[in-house]
């Protein structure tokens, strides 16, 4: 097996990361470990709103009513991150982005 | 703005390495050039095989007959590769993923 590329690190990293959010070990997320993950390693991409808007992006993100927060779901949130970063960095509007996405 | 987190730096890597290996900047990529992000940066991940199957991979990626290689293609490529090694981690199988996923 090669070393790790930068790309397979960070891919293992965006596994890591979520897995490591769950104090029990489970598959997927409570709402407040989704939180804390946000929170924690989203704070320049992400802006925590109230509850209420919370609630509307979880269903955006396909999270159904008391459902947990599966990699799935929190995949389609970085998508969205990525996706939009991706774009700034095509039309070379600088390689960061601190704009709140969803 | 924060330091960025290991999963922001995480986003970016996985956003510079698809947008570098374009040669002429473009916001897709061409076929040659995809094969050459996964063989410098998924080698242990991909396993690149046969132009045939090639072919019929990029298929399942959505990518239409002569299409340039989109960053949405690439993340449906990175989200099976990803799932993969969340459900070997969620079995405690060990922390990385040697496997071909395609």
């Amino acid at each position: 097996m090669s070393q790790p590329s930068d790309l397979e690190n960070a891919i293992n990293t965006l596994v890591t990361q979520f897995h490591s959010a769950s104090a029990d070990n489970s598959p997927t997320l409570k709402t407040d470990e989704f939180k804390g993950l946000l929170s924690s390693q989203m704070p320049n991409l992400v802006q925590i709103p109230s509850d209420n808007v919370f609630g509307e992006i979880l269903g955006k993100m396909g999270v159904g009513d008391g459902e947990g927060i599966s990699f799935k779901h929190f995949w389609n949130l970085i998508q969205t991150v990525a996706t939009k970063q991706h774009g700034f960095l095509s039309e070379q509007m600088g390689s960061s982005c601190s704009c709140i996405l969803l």
